[in-house]
Order: C-alpha cells, then structure tokens, then sequence
C-alpha cells in the first residue's frame, strides 16, 4: 500500500452506454388478465432499499410482462441456475403474448401464496414481490417491489441457513457481449477482509 | 424439454429479506464539501434504464456519500477486479468523514472531465454519472443517474471493443454470507442459446 505505481493507466471512452459488471438474469413471473402465467427475463434491476426489503426490476412499456405488472400489482423473480440458463434466454427471447413459455420448455408454474403471481417450480431460489413505486424512467420504467419472501430449495441452503452458491450456480449477464457467465469461485469475505 | 419431472422441490422460506445473486461491487467516487475525493462500496444497485442509459445506486443517509451525491449531483462508479477487492471492501468499511481512503490505500483519484467527482485510477472501468432522480425508499436513497461516459482500460478491451471479462476480472457480493466471488466461465451466448 502506499508505494509508487509503475504502471500507467489509460482509459478508453465507450460513450454513454448500460455496462456494469455483474448484472443479474431475472426471470419475472406474472399473470396475464386471462390469468395465465407468463415468465419473462431481465437484467436491468437489483436490491434498492434494505428497510423496508426492496428490489428493482426495469422493463420496457412494449412488454407483455409491464401490462401484467401494472394490472396485478405483484410479480416473482426466479434465480436461474447454470442448468436452466438455455431456458432463461429462451424466456428473453419470445414474447408471453405470442407463445406460452411454460408449455414450450416443460417448466412448472408454481402459484405464490404471497403475492399475485406464479414462478419457476425447478429453479432454486424466488423472490416474492409486491409492487411498491413505478418510476417512469424513460425507455424503461423501474417497477420497486416490496420483497414479501425469499425461497429456497432446502438442498441449497448451508447449514448456517445461507445459500451454497456452488449448488445453486446463479448465472451472470454479460450486457456489451451479451453473453452468459457462471459464479466462479469465492475470494474473501466482505466486511473484514479489507480491514487495515 | 417437457418430459415428466422425477424431482420434486421443496422450497424452504427465508422470510423477507435483501438476497438475490448476483449484487454488483460499485465503489461510488464523491468529491466532499471540502472537495475531497472519497469512495464508498455499495452493492444496492445496477442499471435501470436503456434511453437514456441510466444506472441506479442506493444509499444510506447516514452515509458521508449519500451528503456529497445531493450536494454535487453527480458520482462514479469504479467497477473492482479480484486484484482490488480487498480495497473495495475497506472502502465499504469506513467512513470518508473519518478516514482519506485514498491515503489510506494509496490509490489514486482521477478527477472525472465529464462530472463533479472522482474515481480509482487503478480499476479497469468506470462510469461517470449525473444525477436524474432521487427516490426515498426507506433505509435507502435511491439515486437514478445519467450515464454520461462509460471508460475501459484500453488493454481490458478484445479486438470486438467489448470488454474482456477474463481480463476484467469483476467481482460480485453475495449478500447473505456476506461473500465476494469471481466472475465464472463463459456459459453461452444471450439471445441466441434459448432458441427452440
């Protein structure tokens, strides 16, 4: 610490662009009006408030999904694993309006008995969501979710009751190479690694 | 892909609390009523808006950065490699009132040319950010900012301008253990992998 730097640095400007690393692969559970369970992905969103418990999720107006979550309130966030990442795109890929996801891949619609909307059955964690404030943002709006619960699969949690994050392999969005990554490998532990 | 599912699941609740994967590591630069350059860590955040691109953080009021953002209107975000994640947490230990973290870990503040603040020199990316909106969510501020410029170093970059995340080497916050993790391995590609 403290001693001279050998190197230079010399930073190229992208422009005004969405690049940050790591964001995540949200699958967004809702209902349709004719009630039927549509999934849809997205990377733009995070946690936004520890008290009350809050996410963000930002979607496009055009998508099936924004019309269901202004309807009905409510939506779920799935945490795709390593193997269902194919089906994670798959759920970026089409529209809910046009086909139904969960009869082309085979995957369960699971009713939350928390909140108004379904999620993924055989993925291994969900976070339940109410809906909170609506921020029209521009192309996108941020929908801010109260977050009800988290669930996860009994074999994924540790005994210290944290998630085993080298079981449940949640998947990274790469957002300029569009291109999918895994949770590699633990380096430290937060809040006491950096003391000096 | 819609043959009979032999698993059956059991999802264990953890009741309502702030767990997705992945949480980013932003380490947020601020300049100080006294024009002092201070970073702080936070992993409350990502993008949330396409057009124009935006990216959200949120922040404790109590926190010296939450004072500099609502009197500068403007912040970085310098993005971590595995090389400085152990000062990315030491940022997120202490307080820029208390402590010059930059003395402390000598690293160097870079005064951004496009907004009112600084960020690390020696990290890989930054983002250089205005502030758009501030949204009281509770415990948290979320500040909503216009990405104004996003800046790589030119040697992380691959021969398709996008950036090498083998080289970056970004980190990412698990919230529940509290852990830092590498970025894994290349899965596949988005928007592409799902077709059926």
């Amino acid at each position: 610490m403290g001693a001279i730097q050998l190197r230079s640095f010399m930073k190229k400007s992208l422009g005004a662009k969405t690049l940050v690393f790591p964001t995540p692969v949200f699958v967004v559970g809702t209902y349709g009006k004719d009630g039927k369970p549509n999934v849809m992905t997205a990377s733009w969103g995070g946690i936004c408030c520890s008290q009350p418990p809050c996410v963000a999720v930002s979607l496009r107006k055009a998508t099936y999904t924004h019309s269901n979550i202004v309807e009905r309130r409510a939506f779920t966030i799935s945490i795709p694993s390593e193997e269902h990442f194919k089906h994670a795109d798959y759920f970026g890929l089409v529209s809910g309006r046009a086909e139904d996801k969960f009869a082309t891949t085979g995957l369960t619609a699971a009713r939350s008995e928390l909140v108004d909307a379904p999620y993924v059955s055989e993925f291994g964690m969900v976070l339940e969501c109410k809906l909170a404030h609506t921020f029209e943002l521009g192309l996108h709006t941020q929908f801010v979710a109260y977050i009800m619960d988290v669930k996860v699969e009994s074999g994924l949690l540790k005994a210290d009751g944290n998630v085993d994050i080298s079981q449940l392999k949640p998947v990274i969005f790469a957002p300029d190479s569009q291109a999918y990554h895994a949770t590699g490998s633990f380096l430290g532990k937060a809040f006491s690694i950096g003391k000096m």
